[in-house]
C-alpha cells in the first residue's frame, strides 16, 4: 500500500523508472550498509585491527537475505537511525562472538553517508545513460530537420524563422554542458565517509587514516580530505545538477506542448496506441509525456532547494537538517527518472511535421521576415527609417490583410531602391534562416 | 520494494502515519473514484438521466475489490489518467452492457479532483485530531508551569527571565490560530468538481447543475460556483495551511532541541528504551522527534511552494501543473503527518527539569535581571543614565567574575537610591517574570 | 543607485508599484516606528506611567523629518537592529531629559513588530483596492462575453467548447474566494506587539496589559493574547495569501498569452503606442503585462516558502530567521504589488476577438464537438460503443481531411438512428456551450 | 526611497555590499549595455560591415553620461525591455545619422544576456575575493587552534572530543571544493550573446559567426556554440553555486551561534563597541553577523530555485521565465554579498576561549569519552560486552552523579582488566582528539 505517488502501483512508472526505485529502495540501501561493514571487516583484518577469521565470518554474513526487515523497522524507530540494528542482527548472526569485530571504530553516520555516495553513484550512472540515449536523439534531430524551417517565436510571437535543427541544437547544446558538470562533479562527490562519532577517527588509534583509504579503494570511492558529517555541499550540489538539467527537458517538453496545440501541430510526441486519448474528446492528441516531465522537474527544483536548506547543519552531527536529505535526495533522483525517461522515450520517437511547420511560417504573409526587408533596405533609407516604413507597412498588412509583398513593392520610399522580384526573394521565410545550419554543425561537431 | 523515505518499510513511521497513508494509498484513492462513480450513478438514476436498472448494476460493481490494479497501471500508463480504466473496468463488470451508463456526462478530472477533495477531508480529519491532542498537552504544560520561571533567550543570549508555561502557551496560541484557519478553510476547500470536459456540463444538457448538486450533496461536499479544473488556489490554500501549521512544530521543535542541549538539559523528550542512544556513545540523550519534525516541515514548505506554482495552469485542463498536485498533494500531507506524530507524541510525553531551568537562570550572577535593576533605578537616574550605569557594572561582572550585587551596592551613583536589601529583590531571577502567568491565563481561557 | 529590479530606476514601476514601495520605504517604515513610540507615550502619560510632560514632549519630536537617517544607518549597523538608534535620537531631542521617558518598558522587537504589522495593513489595503478592480474587470468580461464561444483547451489540445465569459468567470470566482480569505485573515494578524524583552512585559509592572491593550487601540490593531515575538505563523500567512492570490494572476497571464499567439490571436493586452513591438520585428504583439505577471508570481511564490522557513525561530527572540522577514516580507508585497498593478490594467483593457474565437472552434472541422455526438448517439448505441465509433471517424477526419459531418452520415451504424439534419446540429461547436452561461450568472451573483 | 532591504538606506551595508550594488546598479548595467554596442561598433567597421566613420561616431557617443535615465524609464515601461531605448538615444546623439548603423544586426537580447554576463563575471570575481578571504582566516583558525580540545556534538549533545582547529578545517575544504566549482563553472558561463531576433545570425549574412567571434574576443567572453536566449541552464548554475556556497557559510554561522549561548560562550563575533548590545540587556553578546549570515543564505537558495524555474523557457525568446532572472540574479548575488561579507568579517575577528571549551568538555565528567574506554576495554570483554557495561555505568553517572572514574575502577568486569591508572588515561577528554591534527593538516597542505 504505496502512498507517494513515485511509489504508487499505477503511478510509480510514470513518474520515476524501477531501475532507480531500486537503487533507493530499502533492500539496496541496506545492501550496501552490508557491504560497507564487509569490506571495513575485510580491510580492517588486512591491516591486522581485527582477527582475520572475524572478518571472514562478518563477510559471510553481511548478505541482505539474512536482514529481518521487519524487527529492522523496529530498531530503527527506537534509536533514529537503521545501522545499530542490522550491525546487532549481523553481530546475532556470527558465531563464537565474532561480530564484535563488526563495525570496528565505525559511527553510524559513516556507514550512513558512504551508502548514499553508493546511491548517488549507481544513481548517476543512470541519469548519465538517459542523458546519453537523450542527446543521440537530439543529435539526430538535430541533423536530420538541419535545414527544415519553422518559425521562431519570441514572447510566443512568430518572429523571424529558425529551422527545427536549430532548436534541437541548441538543447543538444546545454546537454553536452551537463555532461561536463556531470564528469566535474563526480570525484568531488564520490566520496567515502569513515571518520567516527566526531569525525576524528579517535577509535582507531593512528591508525584510522589507513583505514579510511584502504575502505574507500575497497568500494571504488574517493578517499575525502577531513570528515564531512556536516559539511553537505556535495548533497545539495547533486540536487542542484539534477534541478539544472532537469530544467532543460523542462524547457524541452514547454515547447514540445506548445507545438502540438491544435492550433499549431507541428511536431507530436511518439504515437502509441490509445496514449493520450482522453474519456470524452476522441480526437485529442495529449502531450502526455510534457505533463510528467514539467511536473517532476518542477518538484526536482524544489527538492534541491530543501538540500541546499540541508547544508545548514550544525556541530558534528546535525540535528535534523540531516533527515531532509533522507527524504529529498531519493526524491530528487527518482522525480529526476521520471522526467528523463519520459524525455528519452518522447524525443526518441518524436514525430516532426515539415509541412505543417512551412504552413505556419506562411500564416503572416511574410511579416516574419520583415526583419529581412529591413536588413535589406537599411543600407539604402538607414536603419532606423527602414524600420519605421516598415512598422507602418506590417500594421497595414495587419489592419487590411493585404499582401505584404503588394505594399512594399508599392512603397514609394522603398521602389527606388529594390526591385518586387528582390523584394520577393527578402520576403520568403525559408530563404531568411541565417547561420541556423552552421550553428547546428558547430555543437554536433562536439558529439563526435 | 519502496523508494521514498514516505513508503520505506523502515522509515514510514518515521516521517509519516499509516492513517494518512492509507488516505493516500492506491486503494483509497481508488476506492474514492468507486465512490463517485457510484454516488454519480445513483444521483442520476433518481432524476430520471439513466436507468434505475443502470445505477443499481454500476453501484453493486463500484466495488475495490473489484479493480484489477496491474491491469489499471497499464491502462494508466497508456492514456496517462487512472479514470478511463477504472470505469473500463467497471464497465467490462456490469451485465447487459448496463455499465455503457457509467460516469455518464463526467470528465476525468472531475472523477479525480473530487476524490482528491474527499482524500483532503479525510486527511484534514486526522490533522485535526493532532492538532487537538498537541493542543491539549501545550494547554497542560502551559496550567502546570505557569509559574515557572526560567531563562528567556533572545538571539541564543539569556534575557530577561519567562516561564515555561509562557513558553508553551504561545505555541498554543498558535495552534488557535491554526484551528481558526483550518474551520474557515474547510468550506471553501471542501468543494466536488462535476463539470465535464471543459467544465461546461454541456454533456448533460439542461440537467447538468441538478445533476452537480445532487452529486456534492450525496457526498457531503460543498457545491462550487463554477467548474474548477484549472484554477487551483483550493489546493495550494492547503499546501500552504500546512506549511504555516508545520512552521510552529519546527519553532517547538528547534526550542526542544536546544533545550536538550548537554549545557542546556532543561527539557527532554520522552524517555523510550533505546530511544535516541548511540552505538558508540551510551551517555547521550538524542532529540530523535526534534529531527523528524524540523525535517518533514522543511520538506512541507518546499512541497507548499510546488503547489502554488501547479497554480499556474493553462486553459481549462492544464498541461503539467496539475500534475505537480498528483505528487506533491499526498507527499505534503504525509509529511504533515509525521510531523504532527512526532510533536503530539513528543509534548504528550515531554519531560521537564525544573530545577535545571533554576539554575541556568543563576548562571550569569543575576545579569538576567539586570532590565529589572535598570527599571528600578531609571526614576532615580534616568533611563539612559540607568542603561549605561548598569551596562558598565554588567561588563565588570563579565570581565572580573565579582557578583552583581555587590557592584550595584557599592556603586556611588546607585547606593544613594536604593538599599542592597532591595537591590538584592531585584536581582532575584524567580522574581521577575513579569505577567507571564496572566498571558498564560489569558489563552488557556480561549481553550475552554 | 539602486541595484534590485523592485528599485531600479529603470524597472521599479515594471515589477512594483510606488504606493507599495511607499509602504516599505525606510521613511515610512521609521516613520511607524515613531507613530509607535508616540502613541506608547501617550498611552503611557494618560494612564500615569509617564509623565504627561513626557509624553507631550516625546510626541512633539516623533517626527520623520527630525530623524538624520544617514546616522540611523551608522547605529543600525554597529546594533544590529534600528530601534535603538531612533530613540536615542529621540531621546537626544527631547528637552531637560524627559525622552528618557521614551520607550518605555518595550523592547526593540515591540516597535519593529508592530511598524511590520502597520505596513502590512497598509499593504493589504493596496492589495485590496487592486482585487476589486481586478474583480471588477472579470465581472464586466464575464458578462460581456457570457455567450461568446470560444474552444475549450485541455492539454492545449482543443476540447469542447466553452464562453470566452465562463473563462473570466471561472477566474472571478477565484478572487472572490481570495477576498474571502483577506477579510478572515485580517482580524488574526493585524495585532499589535507590546511585551518587553522576553515577552512577559516584565519590565512594566501590573500594569503591563493594560498598557499593551490602550496602545493597540490607539494604533487601531488587536490585542495579541500573548506576546508573538517568535511566533510567526501570522507574517507566514500573510505570504502565502499573496502567494496564492498571485497564482490565480499567474494562471490569467499563462491564458492570455497562450491566447496572444500568433496562431491563435484570440485576446490582446490594451494597445498602447510601440507598447510590446521589438526593435527588428515590428509586427509582433508582445505580451508585456503576461511577463511582469508570469515572473513576479514565480518569486512570490518563493518569498513565501521563505517566510515560512522564517517561522522556525528560537527561544525568545530569533537568531536568524527573524531576519528572513525582514528582506522577504517588503519584496512578497513588492512583487505582488506589480503582479496586481499589471493584471489589473491588463484586464481592464483586454481586446476580445470573437470572430477570431469563432474561427478556431471551426479549425478542426467539428471535432471539437465529438462529445455532442457521443452523447448524442450514445442513447442509441451504447455510451462505449458511441465513443468507439466516434473515435474512428475523428481518426479518419485527421487522416484523409474529409468533413466530419459526411462521414459521420454516412457511417452505417449511425445513419439508422439521427438524420444528417440532426447530426448537423450535433456538430456546431457553438451550440454546445452547455451551462457556461448558467455557471457565469451563479459566479455574478455573488457579485452584487 | 529604496522599499527593498537590500537598497534600504539603513539595511544595504548589513545584507548586500556595495561594490556588489554597483555591479548590479542601473548606471552599470547601462553601462554595459553601452559596452557592448560600442565593441559591435569597433568590430563590424573592422570586418568592413559598417562604416569606421560610424563605428567612431558610436563609440564615441556609448558613454553612460550621454544617457537620460528618466527617458529611458518611460522608454523601457513602453517596450517591455530597456534595449530599444538606450539604442535610440545613441541614434539620436550621433551625428548626420552615423547612429543607424548602432546594434547592426542585434537584437535586445544579445545585449542584455552578454551585459548579464559581464555582471556576473564581475560579480564572481568579488565573491572569489571574499571566497579567499574567509578561506585564509578558516586555515588560520584551523592552524592555531589544530590542537585545542572541545567537545564534539552531535544532535546536539556532547560526543567525543575534536579539535577548534578540526572544526575550521571541515569549512575550509568545503571552500577548497566551492572555489574548484567556480573555476570548472567560469568558462562555462562566461560566454556572450550574439545571435539575432531568433538566434540564427540571420541579419548579419554570412558575417554573422565572424562578427560573434570577434565581439567576444574585444570582450573578453567565450564564444557560444549556439544561440542561448531560451536555453538557461547557466544562469540557474551560478544560482545554485551561490546557494551551495552560502549553504557552508550558514553553517558557519549556526556553529558560531551555537558556540556564543549564554551557557556555551566558547567563540565570540569580533568585538565592536555597541555591536550585538541591546536596548534593554546590557550583558547580551548578540551573534550579529550569524542573523544575516542565516537569513541571507536561506533567501538565496529560494531565488536559486526560481532560477532552476526560469530555465522552463519557451521556443526563442520566453515569456514570462527570462523576467524571473531579470529579478532573482541580482537578488541572489547581493544576497550572497552580504552573507559572504557577514562571514569574512566574522571569521577574521572570530574570538575563541580555549579555557571555556575545555571546562565544557569537563561538563559530564568524563561521560564524553567513554567511547575511548568502551573501544579500551573492548579486546578484553568484546565490543558489545563493553558497550552494554559503559552504556550501564554512564547511565549510573547521570542518574547518582558519582564519578565516572570511580564506577569504572569499581567494576568487577572492568577491574580484572585495565588500572585505574590507564582508566585515569582513557577518561582524559583531552587526550582523545584522534586524528583530529593530521586532518587539519591534510586540510593545509591544499592550501599551498
Amino acid at each position: 500500500m504505496a502512498a507517494t505517488a513515485l511509489d504508487s502501483a499505477i503511478f510509480r512508472d510514470i513518474f520515476s523508472t524501477e531501475a532507480m526505485r531500486r537503487v533507493f529502495s530499502d533492500e539496496q540501501r541496506t545492501a550496501f550498509y552490508l557491504d560497507i561493514e564487509a569490506a571495513l571487516a575485510r580491510v580492517q583484518a588486512r591491516l591486522g585491527i581485527i582477527p582475520q577469521e572475524a572478518a571472514d565470518e562478518i563477510v559471510k554474513q553481511c548478505r541482505i537475505e539474512n536482514i529481518d526487515m521487519a524487527r529492522l523497522k523496529q530498531q530503527t524507530e527506537r534509536i533514529g537511525y537503521p545501522i545499530l540494528g542490522v550491525v546487532q542482527q549481523i553481530v546475532g548472526l556470527c558465531r563464537d562472538g565474532l561480530g564484535e569485530w563488526c563495525h570496528w571504530g565505525a559511527t553510524t553516520q559513516d556507514i550512513t553517508d558512504t551508502a548514499t555516495v553508493m546511491q548517488i553513484r549507481a544513481a548517476l550512472d543512470l541519469v548519465e545513460q538517459d542523458m546519453a540515449a537523450i542527446s543521440k536523439s537530439f543529435a539526430d534531430l538535430a541533423g536530420r530537420y538541419r535545414d527544415t524551417p519553422m518559425a521562431g517565436r519570441s514572447n510566443l510571437q512568430q518572429a523571424v524563422p529558425i529551422t527545427f535543427g536549430f532548436k534541437m541544437a541548441s538543447l543538444l547544446a546545454a546537454m553536452q554542458r551537463h555532461r561536463e558538470r556531470l564528469a566535474q562533479m563526480r570525484p568531488r562527490v564520490l566520496v567515502g565517509e569513515f571518520a567516527g562519532a566526531a569525525g576524528t577517527l579517535s577509535s582507531l588509534g593512528k591508525d584510522g587514516l589507513k583505514v579510511q583509504a584502504e575502505l574507500c579503494k575497497e568500494l571504488g570511492l574517493g578517499q575525502p580530505e577531513i570528515a564531512w558529517h556536516t559539511v553537505r555541499d556535495r548533497i545539495a550540489e547533486v540536487g542542484c545538477f539534477l534541478g539544472i538539467l532537469t530544467g532543460t527537458l523542462g524547457k524541452l517538453s514547454m515547447d514540445v506542448k506548445l507545438m502540438m496545440q491544435t492550433e499549431v501541430a507541428e511536431v507530436f510526441e511518439p504515437f502509441h496506441e490509445g496514449r493520450g486519448s482522453s474519456s470524452t474528446m476522441p480526437q485529442k492528441r495529449n502531450p502526455i509525456s510534457c505533463l510528467y516531465i514539467h511536473s517532476t522537474a518542477a518538484l526536482v527544483r524544489q527538492n534541491a532547494a530543501a538540500l541546499m536548506e540541508a547544508a545548514v547543519a550544525d556541530h558534528e552531527r546535525s540535528t535534523g537538517p540531516w533527515e531532509i536529505e533522507w527524504i529529498a535526495l531519493p526524491e530528487v533522483f527518482l522525480l529526476a527518472s521520471g522526467c528523463l525517461a519520459q524525455s528519452r522515450d518522447m524525443v526518441a520517437g518524436l514525430q516532426v511535421d515539415e509541412k505543417r511547420m512551412r504552413a505556419n511560417l506562411d500564416l503572416t504573409g511574410g511579416l516574419v521576415v520583415t526583419e529581412a526587408v529591413m536588413m535589406g533596405l537599411a543600407p539604402h533609407l538607414g536603419r532606423q527609417r527602414a524600420h519605421d516604413v516598415i512598422y507602418d507597412i506590417s500594421r497595414k498588412v495587419v489592419e487590411t490583410g493585404k499582401p505584404l509583398l503588394d505594399l512594399l513593392a508599392g512603397d514609394p520610399e522603398i521602389s527606388p531602391h529594390v526591385t518586387r522580384k528582390e523584394l520577393e526573394a527578402m520576403v520568403d521565410p525559408g530563404g531568411y534562416v541565417g547561420l541556423a545550419g552552421e550553428m547546428v554543425d558547430r555543437v554536433l561537431a562536439l558529439e563526435k
